[in-house]
């Protein structure tokens, strides 16, 4: 409640500013030089890295948030869809419902993945030629993970056990798009490797092989997740669609309702 | 806690069913179909649609989302900015914090307008065949919405007083691409009538253009706010970006807490 | 963007001002007159109303708290749990996911119980003095309601089928605390009444009477539902707790995971 | 997918459970045991802890979530009000954005003080008896905190610098409750001792405090943060019930929107 003079007299920002005739954004002009003449995917890659994406890392950045907007039905999509149950009237409770669940568990292992490639290829002296080299960087990641008992992140999923469909697409889509640098050459690697160091088959997974593009297109470590977060959104609106269209929030209350017991009347006790 | 059998057998769903192989969705599979073949803003119009867009579809869907992603300063961002600094540790909340700024004040002009030309619409017996035609029906349409009161949706902007820059450029986009029908006929004939029906200066604004071209495209009524809410998850990605480039949140937070003074001893009271 | 002299020079609060050395709120002192002197629900009574509870306000405000803290497995508790299994590391975003359920539909009840009531209060020119005085009153409201086809909040309950074991036990609370006042007389013969009025029997819900019951303590129609969600979010930390310690949010995705069928595929199609 | 018969068959709860007739929670009954029975404080305890708070603790519970729950225009205040003005229709959504602000950097405080505290108590072979070994155990520990390079929660506020008024508070109610154990104990001794060890005055600070006193009545870790929230909620809904009656968050928009400069225009860089 003090009153003194506070220097802040401006608020920086690169997002847009708007006049009474125009709003610019990024140098430019918004409608003149945005509204229909660049994709969305190029603009959200824009937003966050104030640059614009070559063609390749547009097709690369727009593949990996196609991958991503859906799994059908995960934790995320049904709390959003108990959210829109209980709130019909409030779209943006129920997005924003689903947006909370991208924490550390299932939407983090992108994030977790980008970082520990990113940090193993920073210290690197030099970066391999060929597979061979990547697959002797890649043993001595896993090799330290495991040591530490760390979890090792992009590995393994609940359903995919033979490997995840996403990730050989993701591969092909970053080789055709020249996108295919050290952090997908790492990744590719670890997955080669993995089952020799953990001796036990644990394939790559599409959400990790995701936050190895996205670390490859340069997003920054703490916005990795929020990327994740964006393609998400386009999935949790289909949910809600699919939610109006053909109701099942409803039937699934009910079963967890009419299945509730008392922990002091389980038997499991 | 009854244990009679209910008979939610199945969830049916049109979003992603995974397999042990594969990912399906529309029919098609998302690694051979979707990553990497269509844009990320041509697969959010699917998940809603449960079609595929036509190329003019999809430009006029991707211009909207650019047109409604980030605006500055907004409160949404505001909120978000402050939920980042007091959570950096979580994005989705900050994400979120956001998002749930899409009620009925600002984002929901892009629903009201969609909604009050799509209700017309259906009123009418036939549409017109020129420009005099859409005029009366605008006049109608704005006259029983003065008559009654009501707010008149799309109209009027607190910065663009002369007119918002993101107009023309829409229009022009909608005509090129072939998707310029009766809701943004109806929409720009509103704006050519509103001064003589009002009696005072009130442009088209562009969040009710876009809700005219999302409702050009068939998006349903209840899920016109979750698309621009799509499109304002980029641009909070933008601010946070932006806000870990250039903090500005801890500044506003001592901005008000500086001016903050108790309401009983205030002397305007 | 303009540097013009904006005259918010200050931001009126009622709620607490700090400065070096104390925090003031409501008048007094934070820590010498509240901090360990009054309860968190009269102090909650307090932020909201800006006015301290009789002993018999504070009574029933708080058996309202406590009535709608828990219902078991609700969506809302659903939607907790999900967003707790997925980023277990911000419980911050499982809490809002489930206060974001705190719409129309469930939680709504109570809210629009509260204006109903309050609404026909307003219309009466003079109070009834006796059960048979209310009953008309409360023939005249559900009539119109009924009437006008709306639906009538606070009536029937998809368990509670021969009453809800709450309301008797509320409208002792109030009698005993000397604050059984208009609303919820009118409440109470709204029960007496519906029956003869609906042909059907609907008894009195929980939701309905706590409405009812915030209502005749003043709170205003906008935060009804507020207070509503203060209860619930005790109850959400407790199924948080719950799920820590018994976890079930696993299964119920597992559940759900398991039982989905592509709409396409669906033999009720 | 699959339709194995998944051995989920019921989800057990120590929440309340609902039948036709009744609601059942901790061993008794909704209505008949603790509605108009307990106060909100307590029955919160009671649905994390799973049991009745003794008349000490309860008193030291309830005064802790008054101090927590509000603070004045702190960020999450101001997220909260400006989400109420993008979305007045959905105050929910206020409530959950105000929420999400519970993170590491300042809710977080409460968080990790009990928990650097508990760690610490949980490594004496024996309790100090008296001051002069508290101190000897605080010194140690701040002194390994000062070392490892971290953070020491619970002391200093940017405002407070003599001393932040609801410690002594609340280490008042705690004596006087009889609920001054190991914890407070150690974070009081930490108040001595850090000036000397750190070579700076940092005086003990009331969020830091309050994690002090939730950590002594043996709520768990992870809800700490929970805590800290549903203190919070009360304190949001004033702020929300102070924005309808006096509105700031328009201005202070129009005061950010006012002095937003564009980075590539401003004169620092």
């Amino acid at each position: 409640m003090s009153s003194d003079n506070d220097r802040n007299d401006h608020y920086e920002t690169a997002m847009a500013i708007s006049t009474r005739e125009s709003i610019s954004i990024f140098g430019g002009d918004l409608s003149r030089d945005f509204i229909g003449e660049v994709s969305f995917g190029a603009y959200a890659f824009r937003l966050i890295m104030l640059r614009e994406p070559s063609p390749g890392e547009q097709r690369l950045f727009e593949a990996v948030l196609v991958a991503l907007a859906d799994h059908g039905f995960t934790p995320t999509a049904i709390a959003a869809r108990m959210t829109y149950l209980s709130a019909p009237d409030a779209i943006q409770g129920a997005i924003a419902a689903g947006i909370l669940g991208g924490g550390s568990r299932f939407l983090g292992v992108s994030e977790d993945t980008g970082r520990i490639l990113s940090e193993t290829l920073a210290g690197l002296v030099e970066l391999p030629s060929n597979a061979n080299g990547w697959d002797q960087v890649a043993v001595q990641m896993v090799s330290n993970l495991k040591e530490r008992k760390s979890a090792i992140p992009g590995l393994g999923h609940h359903l995919h056990k033979d490997g995840d469909p996403r990730v050989p697409k993701l591969f092909e889509v970053a080789r055709e798009a020249g996108t295919f640098g050290p952090h997908l050459s790492l990744f590719e690697a670890m997955g080669r490797v993995a089952p020799q160091v953990l001796g036990k088959n644990l394939p790559l997974n599409g959400a990790g092989c995701c936050g190895a593009a996205l670390a490859e297109l340069g997003i920054p470590q703490p916005l990795l997740r929020g990327v994740v977060l964006l393609a998400r959104c386009a999935g949790l609106l289909g949910h809600i669609a699919d939610e109006i269209r053909t109701p099942v929030a409803q039937s699934i209350f009910a079963h967890v309702e009419n299945h509730a017991v008392s922990t002091s009347n389980s038997t499991d006790l």
